[in-house]
């Protein structure tokens, strides 16, 4: 490693990686090798976890093989889980990508929580950051903001450290250091959508600007975080909801339009409303007037919001205790 | 115009079009002539103003003589005004496209306030927002949300009614009532970037997601323009200037990290500092610390800021009165 500049990791990530074990999901691929060597360079308790979907046969089984050996001649603990994606997805409905990534998400929360740390790596780098922005950008999702460096859900907290590294510094780290990787290893099914994005769109945009387009569309990423951070700040600022968590509505209907809206929308995120559309957060902001022709409307995942007293409540109807027949 | 219906105005711009004369830039164009007709079907009182670019030569000539004559039989008033542009790109040392697009600024500013009205309607369409939003969105702009409806600047509303709109829809509206227009006008010198984003990018990306992008793309400008008009909103609310309109650091200090960044950019816009970065930004929280190395730094356009006894003050050299030299 003389003469090799380490791999960056992402400082915002830094505090998460020490005084615990930080699971690495780990599919042998360049970019989950990398992952897992510069956080073990950096002296972090490690365990790999690696998901066999159950699809690419014996290529598979070698990719498994291949996390092992690494995971062994690194010291690492290691642990092989294996699901079958595509029995998976006919039970769900879903696609293969969807339950690939679903059950890969499970299974790597479980481990972080068997391990105490609850806490995650995961090894997208900034040319997948870039993917993402476009790849959002182009389905219409709000946020432009592509993936968070450090995000918490309700069990787990979710790392990506190589976010400020691309792909070609993370190969030419594993090569100055003969660390090989498993060239068709992937984490998921291939996705046609992103391959389409990654192979013809981001060339396609370079060639447009004629400059690398992957550090541009990181930086927005990131002033996208930073603009949302702030607007979540100044809404957790003012006094909305009452002591029972409920949004008073005097304090909402004085605010102008697009505040409203933002505070309306943070209020449903905060009351755990999955899916949420701008279509909901309007049909939501239709009931606040006190003449209103409705005070009710249905939310997605058995959630209601009801305007009472010159209060939003939000309920979910699958948690509120069953009525006993009388 | 039986059966055809009608082109639609976005809703904001239609305060803007009553009780007043709206200045339309009209360089003869389908999208100009759409943008001309459709206010004129409005019942909006008009003033076309058709720029001459002093390239393109005859076929300028007609372009000119095309809006002439369109006006004549719409009975709107005309005028026509003739620019050098190559002459004033090498003069200001600008790009043609930069030249052409603040020369036709000035005019159409300048005609607007001549008929008291100060208004004037451009004729972006949401194909123009979709190539608009990738474009700074690949340059790196901070803002994804597009060109804005309605803009004021010091002297001028400007307003983009055709923006609901796209290029089809335009099309199809102007062959129905059997109005054609000049196939190779433009407002501008073709620019390199943004044509191949309109015939690379736009139809590489809707193939990749095999879907029409352009409605996503108006929509994530949008709610782009919302996200940030709500903080903006929340900004406003706090009380973070003196009585002076100085910024008063204590208060500041108190906000979160993303919040104080966003007080604090919001600050030196509201100042009238010109081309600012995300780096002056941040050389400007840099100086908020009562302990830090330094209390003043330079800004672009001649402006500076300055800590002093808690607050933040911008200056700008130019606009200060010259010291009489004693």
């Amino acid at each position: 490693m003389h003469g090799v500049a380490e791999l960056p990791l992402l400082p915002e990530c830094l505090p998460y990686l020490a005084g615990r074990t930080v699971v690495v999901g780990l599919s042998g691929g360049r970019d989950s090798v990398a992952l897992l060597l510069a956080l073990h360079r950096h002296g972090c308790s490690l365990r790999a976890c690696h998901v066999h979907h159950g699809i690419r046969g014996a290529a598979a089984d070698e990719d498994a093989a291949f996390c092992q050996n690494l995971c062994t001649r690194l010291e690492i603990p290691f642990e092989e889980h294996r699901v079958c994606v595509p029995q998976l997805a006919e039970q769900s409905g879903e696609s293969l990508e969807t339950a690939a990534r679903r059950a890969r998400h499970e299974i790597l929360a479980a481990c972080a929580a068997r391990c105490a740390g609850h806490t995650v790596a995961l090894a997208h780098h900034a040319d997948d950051q870039a993917e993402t922005v476009l790849f959002r950008l182009a389905r219409g999702s709000a946020g432009l903001r592509g993936m968070l460096p450090v995000r918490q859900d309700e069990t787990t907290t979710w790392l990506r450290p190589l976010l400020g590294a691309n792909r070609a510094q993370i190969t030419a780290w594993l090569q100055a250091q003969g660390q090989d990787w498993r060239e068709d290893a992937t984490n998921a099914v291939p996705d046609a959508a992103r391959n389409r994005i990654r192979l013809e769109v981001l060339p396609a945009l370079a060639r447009a600007l004629e400059r690398d387009v992957v550090p541009v569309l990181n930086r927005s990423a990131r002033l996208q975080q930073e603009t949302l951070a702030a607007l979540d700040a100044a809404l957790s600022m003012m006094p909305l909801t009452d002591p029972q968590g409920r949004l008073f509505l005097p304090g909402v209907e004085k605010l102008p339009g697009p505040l409203r809206k933002a505070a309306v929308a943070r209020f449903l995120r905060a009351a755990c409303v999955p899916d949420l559309t701008e279509e909901h957060v309007l049909a939501v902001l239709a009931i606040l007037p006190a003449d209103a022709p409705a005070a009710r409307v249905n939310l997605p995942g058995g959630f209601s919001a009801c305007r009472r007293e010159k209060r939003l409540v939000v309920r979910n109807a699958a948690a509120d205790p069953v009525p006993v027949p009388w």
